[in-house]
């Protein structure tokens, strides 16, 4: 069943859903959250697509790839976004952003 | 802003979800529950896009042609499975599935 | 249906959840992003408990008066963080925002 | 921060999430589907809310009892619901639902 054959996928989203959401919910708490702007966006972009792309191969969509392609795009560009910023939140997102594009592109 | 600039998509989008869910909960009411199973998936597929992309239209996405793209798709593939059945359901929502596939393809 | 029972609170939760997200979108653009923080957390936690309660009462839940309680609390914190701020798009999302608390409490 | 103070609560959320939309998916493939159109229903209404929770709390959400209260709901409904049928999808979501209810009720 898909939630079998994807266990891996769906982790690595979980993960990065969760170090999204905080990454979000730390830069709103920065001195300088204008600095940070763009990557609260990113952030709620990725946590959200990661969210849904989950939901979606547990249920059994048909559509992984197609969505799969989309969240790897957001994930690497939340991840380069997140590199720029020194703060520890923003390097591990980074981190787990990286790892979850190349594991959607493995499926797209 | 994004949210002016979508209007018309975003009515769609909102009257897509709308008619996908009801024909969800209108096929899980019928009968014959089993002939209706891949309408039911489609159309809990098509109303969650759909109401996803309105979101991240409504918030900002640059992700528009992307998402959209994806979801032109969904909602092709759950009017076609709608034409199929000829309660009104169905057929209303095979219309406004179509309708609202058209209108992502443009932005698409 | 739910969806014709409960045609005017849809229309409603829709329009509050793209004010809502607008509203993210354009404190995200302010100049003092900082003063902004709390609003664009509620802009968020509000826009999506709209979008999720819209589709819960579009496939039928059975659910509606627990969310919708939920809603019009989220709706109701939200309002009052935004009637603070002078800025057209928080005004706007103020008025819209008790509108939908009002209407969410009818059916909690 | 809010996704270590609620890491085993998110794991649980995740795997119910996880077991519901499978349950969903394997209702859907039955012989007979009309049985199952109550659980079919539960476990959509059950994966869309253990999603949104997670989502919630890990963005620091500050409605967790609230949000939680109505899941603890919905997990225990979804769990009876489950109990009912002796198929292995359905006992094992029944067990995770009850053990994600509980999870629940201890942050409502």
């Amino acid at each position: 069943m898909a939630h079998e054959k994807y266990q891996e996928l769906l982790n690595t989203l979980h993960d990065c859903m969760v170090q999204c959401n905080h990454c979000y919910d730390a830069c709103l708490n920065e001195d300088d959250v204008k600095m940070m702007a763009p990557c609260i966006r990113l952030d709620r972009e990725c946590a959200d697509i990661c969210g849904y792309l989950a939901q979606a191969i547990t249920h059994g969509t048909p559509y992984v790839a197609e969505l799969a392609s989309v969240c790897a795009k957001i994930c690497e560009d939340c991840g380069n976004e997140c590199k720029k910023h020194e703060q520890e939140h923003c390097q591990k997102c980074a981190d787990i952003c990286m790892k979850c594009a190349d594991a959607c592109r493995k499926v797209a």
